[in-house]
């Protein structure tokens, strides 16, 4: 099984990368070769006796996509993307990279013709305010960010280019992927992971919104639990509507630090301190909070039920590593 | 008040620029020219001292969009496309004119930097089934056709255009337009005009579906009606969700034919004929029904209440010319 992974330097890129060297098959199937992509160069992991190779490479320039299906790949992870906060402040280069780089990729895969499954990192900013208590499956999409809307547009993709038969396509709407590790990146919800990640390697951390705001997580380890999942779905049991909400712990960010309290202890969180930002607060109300998520669930998607259990993943997989 | 018309040789933008013609004004405020663009070369109508020109050129073609938004329109309706049965025909040429045009367009005002009104014609086809007896205005766009994809791409970038302060648009979400005047275009859905227009001329008509199929219909009169109500629309009162689903006759095909027997007589319809199609039968299963449009009609979007008015608007608008 041949994989190819864009967006391959990125966090969940990396982490998907090392879960793929570490179980060496999908759904039963050896993997024998893993293609890295991504704009930044960067090395590739050891990898024993499956081929692995690295591509440095704009996937919104033309001819780079082509050159990455070159090796007809039968999974494509599609992660490469210009994150939200970003994609806010440079709105060509996020529809370059989101939208264009991704429709290159969609279109070299029309173009090798073999239809491989295609699994797609959207996001929840697909969804924009006001919202229901729970966020149905069938909820609109209708986004209040240019991240939102590059990813609604990708989704769309996706789904005719399945539909056409020319990729076997599965989208997922990532919920809030926290305690994301290392350094902050320029998401605007870099906070929800700041308070934890921060605090529990003995530094502050500033929480700009009140306690009372509700999202919806799941950790690096189940957003690449997701990916793997979907890479070896049935495709006639996601059907034709192929882009999915998914599960996670929906807590408050009160609840967050109840539960680093009870994981790390109170001292630790002592070092979160409160400073409101109005451009901070603006964007979080226009952020989506629960959802039913009934389709992935049905689909067997798993993520944490508690946020207890993300700090934990946080700890075993990178604080302590 | 310029206005900038695209796609103005097609069925609607040839209604709308009469409406225009006749009104002279939009919302009080005088028209003093309007530009006329297709790919098609058509003549303009005699415009008395409004300033009208024609402008034929590929608005998927870079250059062309630029050229069109030079005289700084106030109002730009892009009715500009290809419509569905083609799109599904012709892949690369519906995004093409679909999505890049469109693209293209919006990227023309976002230079030109004065945010003009934008109107564009989405579709209901930006829905995918199943549906509830009733669809709601927060209904998911997960479109089931190459076409619903592009106008759902073109609703993203309208709403992320407009919040990002580039243009001020409003996207419609038209409802099936019937009695669609001239010969059938390349619509699947032609029949539902097709049973109404041909035998009103003494002719025969191909019913492809059973009798009890639903769709929400409005006549061309009032789809120019919308075009015309959403170019003087408070922005502020659509709020930022800038694409809206529309209200309609939602009648089965067979209350389609009873209206024709009323307005009519029942000769006329004998020259209606069965004949099931597999193909359209299948579409027609994943086309959307009845539609709440609750946000259209508190903003004062109007339409035909019964399918009678919408026969007696295309005998007066069109048989009777
Ligand atoms: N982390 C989250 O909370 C979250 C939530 C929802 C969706 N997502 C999506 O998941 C994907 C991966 O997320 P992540 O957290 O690993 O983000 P990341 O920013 O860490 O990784 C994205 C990677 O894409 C690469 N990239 C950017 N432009 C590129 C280009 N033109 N060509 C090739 N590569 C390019 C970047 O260099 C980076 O390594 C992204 O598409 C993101 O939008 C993430
Ligand atoms: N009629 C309906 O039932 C209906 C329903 C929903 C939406 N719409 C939408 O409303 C709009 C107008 O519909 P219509 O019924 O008048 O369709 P139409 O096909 O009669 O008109 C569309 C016009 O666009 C022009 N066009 C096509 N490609 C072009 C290009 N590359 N550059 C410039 N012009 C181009 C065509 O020449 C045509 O004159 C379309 O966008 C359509 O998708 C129509």
């Amino acid at each position: 099984m041949r994989i190819l992974v864009t967006g391959a330097a990125g966090m969940i890129g990396r982490k998907l990368t090392a879960r793929l060297l570490k179980e060496r098959a999908i759904a039963g199937r050896a993997i024998t070769s893993i293609d890295l992509h991504d704009v930044v160069p960067f090395d590739a992991p050891d990898a024993g006796d499956i081929a692995i190779a690295t591509h440095a490479s704009d996937l919104s320039v033309p001819g780079s996509a082509a050159s990455l299906i070159e090796g007809r790949p039968d999974i494509v992870f599609h992660l490469a993307g210009i994150v939200s906060g970003q994609a806010e402040a440079e709105f060509d280069l996020g529809y370059s990279v989101n939208l264009d780089g991704t429709r290159s990729l969609f279109e070299a895969v029309r173009s090798a013709g073999h239809a491989p499954r295609v699994v797609y990192t959207s996001s929840i900013a697909v969804y924009g305010g006001p919202f229901p208590d729970v966020i149905p499956d069938d909820f609109h999409t209708s986004p209040l960010s240019s991240y939102g809307a590059q990813k609604v547009m990708g989704e769309a993709l996706l789904q005719d280019y399945t539909r056409r038969g020319f990729m076997d396509g599965v989208g997922l709407r990532l919920p809030g992927i926290t305690v994301r590790p290392g350094k902050p990146n320029k998401a605007a919800s870099g906070f929800f992971s700041n308070i934890i990640r921060e605090p529990l390697s003995g530094l502050p951390a500033v929480l700009p919104v009140p306690r009372s705001v509700v999202c919806t997580h799941a950790s690096p380890r189940a957003a690449v639990g997701f990916l793997i999942h979907a890479a070896a779905i049935d495709g006639a049991a996601v059907g034709p509507h192929r882009n999915l909400a998914l599960p996670g712990a929906a807590v408050t960010v009160g609840e967050q630090i109840e539960a680093l309290a009870r994981v790390a202890g109170n001292d630790v969180v002592k070092l979160i301190r409160e400073e409101h930002d109005d451009t901070i607060w603006a964007m979080v109300q226009n952020w989506p909070t629960r959802f039913e998520a009934r389709r992935a669930r049905a689909l067997d998607f798993k993520a944490e039920e508690s946020f207890d259990e993300i700090i934990r993943a946080y700890i075993e997989d990178d604080l302590n590593q």
